[in-house]
C-alpha cells in the first residue's frame, strides 16, 4: 500500500491536517446520508464506541464520546464553554500557538485563568505548576496540549497529570495531533477531558472533532453552557435521545470517518500505526540532516508526528519560492507557526509510507538544487544549530 | 439529468439537508487539499465572492462573506455572539422550532432577548413587532427565521425588514432553507446579516455554513465576542489576512461546494433553480392530494422547499413503518417536528427533479397499500383538515 499510487493525479501533504487520506477513505463520501436515517444512527454510534475502544476506555468505566461538529478548536473550546462552573478557573500550560489558544478562547469566554508559559522548545516547569495548584484554590482545571503542532514537541502529558490529580483538580487535554498513534494513557493521566480530531493521525477528513469525556467530570457543571453549539452536555444528551447529533452533521465526513477507523483497525491499531509514523520520521530526520537541514528541537523532545526546521542561512534560501516549487513537484509542506525562530514544519502523518518521505527528501534536494542552496556533505552541518532556549524540567 | 440515474445505488433524500448532491459534487471530495496552499486560498476566495454575487451584493457596496466551520446553527449563534453588544437586546420572531432555536442561543450567550411567537401555521403579528421596538428602546437587533423548516412556512422577510428599518434596529436573518432557491432582496430587506448553509438549496455537502454581512455591522461591535470559535470578525480578518480560515476548514467539503456553486450557474442561477423546486413541490402536492394526504399549512404561506403534512387519521399509519417502508424502496423522508400536530415532512430540495417526485409518489402509493391505509378517491379528502390557528398578518 503506497500513497503515491493510490494518489497518483494530486500532491502528497506533509501537512499536520488535513492530510494525505486513503483513496477508500475519500470515496465512501460518494453518498449521501440522510442525517436522520437509522442507518446512519447506526454509524455514528458505531464511531463513538470505536473511539472509546482505541482509547482503551468504555462506556462502563464511565467515559462518553461527544462528537461535536467544528474543527479541533470548537472540540477545546466547548469542554471550557460547557464545563468550567461560572466561578471555576483554569491554570492553562503553554509552549506553542496552542497553548496560547486555549487561554484565547478563556478569554472570549470571560473564564478566568492564568497561563504557565515555556519556551516553545523547553518542557512545562512542572514544580511551579504544582506550587500554583498548591497556593491559588480558585483553580478548577488545568489544560494542556500533549503534542503542540507549532513545533512537534511532545508534552509530558503524564507526569502534568499526576500533578493534577495530586492537587484534585480536573485535567483538559488538546491531544489533537497525537490521538492515534502516540499512546495515551487516559486513566493513568488523570486526563477527565480529551479533545483530539478525525484528521490528524486518525487520516480521516475535516469536518468535526470529538471530546473523550469522564461522564462524571462532565454532567457535574450542567447548567453553565455558555454556548448552544458549543453545549457538550447537550450534544451528549442528543447521542443518548435518538443516536443523532442536535444539529446537522457533516455526513460525508462521518461515513469517511467510519472508512478510516476500519483501515486504523486492518493497520493494526495505533501501536502499528505509530510505529509508520516513527519509521516515517526517522527517514525524514535522516534525509534532512544528510542535506544540511537543523531540526528547531533536541531530539529528546521531538515527537514523530511534525518536525520543525531552521531555515538555512543562506540568503538564496525563500520559503515562498522553496515552497512552490516542491508544491509543483507534488509536495505540500507547512509553514512555520514560532514566535522567535524563522522555521518551517514537515509532518510525517496521514496515509504516507517509507517511501512517500523518500521521495519528498529527493524532491528538497532537487529543489535547493535548483533554487542554488549549498547542500552539504554527508555527516556535516552546514547551517548553524540555532542557540536552544533554556529548557525547564522538573 | 435525472438523480435516480446519478445516484442509482443510493436512496433519494427528500429531506431539508443533508440531500441528495449530484455525482459530481460528491466526485469533488475526491481530493485532499492543503488548507495552507495557495491553489486552496484562491478557491476559498471564489466562493467568498460567488456567494456575494448570488445574493447581488459586492464588497464595494460594503459585504462580506465569511465562511465558518459548523452547522448552519453556528452560523446564526456566531452572529448574535459577535454582534450584539454587551447592553444589547435582541427581538426574536419565532413561528417554529428554529426560531424558538434563536431564543436558546440568547440564553446561553446571556443576552437579552424577548420572544414575539406566533403560531407553527401562522404568520407575525407584524404591528406586535412595530409596537414592542417603539416601545422598549432597548432592542438593537431583531433576528427572524426565512422559511421555517419546521413547517415549511414562508415568512415575509422583507416586510418584517421594513418595519425593522423604520425604527432604525439591525436585522439578523436565518436563510438557511432558503437562500439560493427563493430570490431575497437582502438591501430592501434591510438585512444586515443573512446566514445559509452549502447543504440547502445551494445543494452541497454540509461541514460549515456562511454569513453575509454588512461590513459596517459587523465591525460596529468588535472586541465584543463571545466565543474565539465563532468569532465572526476574526473569522474575516483571517481571509482578509491571508485568503484562510483561521482554523482546519473542511477542506473537502469547501471543494464539493466549489463544484456546487458552478453547477448552480450551469443550472441557471437561482431563479432556474427556484422554478425546479417550485414544480416539484406541484408535483408533490398533487400527488400527495391525490392520494388523500393533506399538507399542515394552507397554500398562501407554504414555500416550496419542504411540505408538512398530517398523518392519516387511519390507526394502521404508523409513522415508522411508513419511513422504514419507503426507505427500503430508496426514498428517505422526514419525521415532523410539530409541538401540537402530528406530521412528518418531505423537502424537494437537493439534485431532485420532477420525475424523482413521481417516483416517491409512486412509493408512498404502494407503501400505504401496503399497509392497509385506505388511500381516498381523486378529489375526495379522506383525511381531516385540521383546524387552522389564528393567523396574524399585519
Amino acid at each position: 500500500m503506497n500513497s503515491l499510487a493510490a494518489n497518483a493525479t494530486d500532491p502528497l501533504l506533509f501537512t499536520p491536517g488535513p492530510l494525505t487520506t486513503s483513496a477508500e477513505v475519500k470515496r465512501a463520501m460518494l453518498h449521501d446520508a440522510g442525517a436522520w436515517h437509522f442507518d446512519f444512527s447506526a454509524r455514528v454510534q458505531w464511531i463513538r464506541e470505536q473511539l472509546l475502544s482505541i482509547a482503551e476506555l468504555s462506556n462502563e468505566d464511565g467515559w462518553e464520546t461527544i462528537l461535536l461538529q467544528g474543527s479541533g478548536t470548537y472540540g477545546v473550546e466547548s469542554v471550557f464553554a460547557t464545563c468550567v462552573p461560572p466561578d471555576g478557573k483554569v491554570c492553562v500550560l503553554a509552549n506553542g500557538a496552542y497553548g496560547e489558544r486555549m487561554a484565547l478562547m478563556l478569554k472570549h469566554l470571560r473564564i478566568a485563568h492564568t497561563v504557565l508559559r515555556a519556551p516553545e522548545n523547553g518542557l512545562h516547569d512542572l514544580a511551579l505548576l504544582a506550587r500554583t495548584l498548591a497556593t491559588d484554590p480558585a483553580f478548577t482545571h488545568v489544560a494542556a496540549v500533549h503534542c503542540e503542532t507549532t513545533t512537534g514537541i511532545l508534552n509530558p502529558i503524564e507526569d502534568i497529570g499526576q500533578i493534577v490529580k495530586s492537587h484534585g483538580r480536573s485535567f483538559i487535554v488538546d491531544a489533537m495531533s497525537s490521538f492515534g498513534a502516540l499512546p495515551i494513557n487516559i486513566e493513568d493521566a488523570n486526563i477527565d477531558f480529551l479533545v483530539s480530531s478525525p484528521n490528524k493521525c486518525l487520516e480521516s477528513v475535516p469536518g468535526f472533532c470529538f471530546v473523550l469525556a469522564r461522564r462524571e467530570a462532565l454532567l457535574a457543571n450542567d447548567g453553565h453552557a455558555r454556548s448552544l453549539s458549543l453545549n457538550l452536555i447537550d450534544q451528549l444528551h442528543g447521542f443518548e435521545k435518538n443516536g443523532q447529533f442536535r444539529y446537522t452533521p457533516p455526513t460525508h465526513a462521518l461515513l469517511a470517518f467510519e472508512q478510516a477507523l476500519k483501515e486504523l483497525k486492518w493497520e493494526g491499531g495505533i501501536a502499528v500505526r505509530g510505529e509508520r509514523y516513527r519509521k516515517n520520521h526517522v527517514v525524514l530526520i535522516e534525509g534532512m540532516t544528510r542535506l544540511g537541514f537543523t531540526a528547531y528541537l533536541t531530539p529528546a523532545m521531538q515527537s514523530c508526528i511534525i518536525t520543525a526546521f531552521h531555515y538555512p542561512e543562506d540568503p538564496r534560501f525563500q520559503f515562498t519560492e522553496f515552497y512552490e516549487r516542491l508544491s509543483h513537484k507534488g509536495f505540500i509542506i507547512y509553514p512555520g507557526k514560532l514566535t522567535h525562530a524563522d522555521t518551517f514544519r514537515i509532518a510525517n502523518i496521514g496515509h504516507l509510507f517509507e517511501m512517500d518521505i523518500h521521495a519528498l527528501i529527493d524532491a528538497i534536494e532537487q529543489t535547493i538544487g535548483e533554487m542554488g542552496v549549498k547542500p552539504c556533505q554527508n555527516g556535516e552541518t552546514c547551517f548553524p544549530i540555532s542557540a536552544i532556549n533554556s529548557v525547564h524540567v522538573s
